[in-house]
């Protein structure tokens, strides 16, 4: 049967204010048009059924994420007891469904992304369910660059070889985010795609590949299979995930094993990466401002207003971020939002963790 | 007896959202010092006894003003009933000093300045009260310029003549705001001082060049004098205000009068009229920052933050001005100040008139 793990672990600093310690950005609506989370879980339906479709998470989100949408079943929260990358959060999940369901294929979703075309989006996960339900290929999306973006892994495609599928390309490399003028000649090259960090493969098939290349989580899930449903398994997986390291699956499994398919990706993708991608995604009004909440604009241009419940009165700036949460005001230019983490690690350094 | 009458009759549109319809420049603390209004009573310490302090003011005002000292005497408000500018203001302040005391000497003060250096404040006016006393000269306070400010009036001194005291002049001419070439010209002749809006004259003598320059108030004047201390005082007044027209003593009074004297200020003053001039007036860090409330700053300088409640963060960016009240945030740039009176007039255009 086919299941959905949506992967929600990571906390999130890049937004602040708006991202909390724990509030991450899937748990916000960055664009006004519901947060990130309950459009992932949207977005799949008609493809997987609602009853499949997982969490990965620890336990303050999964709270947070229930009391956000009741109507989840809390059977389906799959709980990390500490954070450690995406290897150990997808081999967690794979041992929980391959437990549910031995036959389980299992699409692996990033939380906080951005999909429009849903459509593109459902054949393109469809086709790697194809491809990998009955045999041991590990398939990855990628997604047809529009740019030379500087902000995202590559996957370098084989296109030389016949496919039994036109969307479908044995990977070639995974390379690293490029600089500018490497990120331009993957882009004319035509030959690389974004990695997404979308995934499909089979339950067993990911177990089995995380045995081969990461041994020591092998052993440390062989352990955790065999205490989950028992009074252990809480304490068990703790345990094992204190004791390991943290490793991301791309490092730690993609890079090395011997049969992984890309899948091409013609839908619109957005990681939402930074508050000038939130500005570029939010209807503008003729000088270019995005905003929402009670907001007065005077002689201001390409600005992103995103108020709470005062009066956000802007008068000849341009440029420019300016957020307001309960407790903390925010501003800065939209192509300097990555020195919001400067701050916060200022704040950190301080001894103001309260506002973080 | 001397007597000092403060003119605090202006609405502040220019220090929104700080100053509003009902809170001008006056009552607030911009830079941290206290209330202007409250230092320049202060001020007066050791040169006017405190029960000869007025204050020409609007009845709103005036609440304000009580509640904020409540040790000030209420029988020194002088209440006018609707703005008409400052010769009406002074006029109808001469009237009640002169019914008070037919001897008085009056110091005119804005409420609305910062002055540093008081012992050179109180020899510049105690010069000033030397030569009216038993004179019929109007004096009024010129301010040695430091620099070429195109902001400000001047007054070109006749510094020909022989003088009965050091810093006293006669007045050849009163200035209008200069470009910045003319304020050159004026900085660089040695001749020309900052109108300061302060001035020390008898009572009678004022209220006898109105009647001389400004015949109607003249009139209007004579019909309020009679009418003070009867109980149609305050409906007299009204009535002659909303018949009046507006006009300042500058041009209504000083630049038609025969006995002009300047008396040459050196004191620190400042008319604070923006808010590059507060930030200016502050203390700064480092990186040239003046902040007040809990603020953090990342790459920032040159920054002006007076925060409220929130935390205000700062990353970025540079000569900004950033100012939080109790329901509204502004946000502008140091040297585009002057452009808040275009969102004032938006706001009220567009009906939100209660953050006005």
């Amino acid at each position: 049967m086919l299941h959905a793990v949506i992967m929600a672990g990571g906390v999130g600093a890049r937004f602040w204010p708006l991202s909390r310690r724990n509030r991450p950005k899937q748990l916000l609506d960055l664009t006004g048009e519901g947060t990130m989370i309950e459009r992932t879980i949207t977005r799949l339906e008609g493809l997987v059924d609602s009853d499949h479709i997982w969490i990965v998470t620890n336990a303050e989100q999964a709270a947070m994420i229930k009391e956000l949408i009741p109507s989840f079943n809390e059977q389906r929260f799959i709980i990390e007891p500490l954070g450690r990358n995406t290897a150990p959060a997808i081999g967690l999940a794979a041992l929980h469904l391959h437990k549910h369901d031995p036959e389980a294929v299992m699409i692996v979703l990033p939380a906080d992304h951005r999909i429009t075309n849903i459509e593109q989006f459902h054949y393109c996960l469809h086709s790697a369910v194809e491809i990998v339900h009955d045999s041991e290929l590990l398939a990855t999306i990628g997604i047809e660059p529009n740019r030379p973006e500087t902000g995202y892994g590559y996957i370098q495609m084989d296109t030389t070889g016949i496919r039994v599928r036109e969307n479908v390309y044995p990977v070639k490399t995974f390379a690293e985010k490029p600089n500018l003028a490497t990120a331009r000649l993957f882009l004319e090259s035509g030959e690389f795609v974004w990695n997404s960090g979308m995934f499909v493969w089979r339950a067993d098939t990911i177990l089995n590949q995380i045995r081969e290349h990461l041994p020591v989580w092998g052993v440390a899930f062989e352990e955790i299979g065999n205490a989950i449903g028992t009074p252990q398994e809480k304490e068990t997986t703790r345990k094992a995930f204190e004791a390991g390291k943290g490793i991301s699956i791309d490092y730690g499994v993609m890079e090395k094993a011997p049969k992984v398919a890309v899948v091409r990706g013609t839908f619109d993708w957005n990681d939402v990466g930074s508050w000038d991608e939130v500005w570029r995604l939010m209807p503008h009004d003729e000088n270019g401002n995005a905003t929402r909440g009670i907001v007065a604009l005077a002689n201001t241009e390409n600005t992103l207003v995103l108020g709470n419940k005062k009066l956000i009165a802007a008068v000849g700036v341009s440029n420019l971020i300016i957020v307001e949460t309960d407790d903390a005001i925010m501003i800065c230019p939209l192509d300097r939002s990555q020195e919001v983490k400067d701050l916060v690690d200022k704040l950190k350094a301080s001894g103001q963790e309260g506002v973080l």
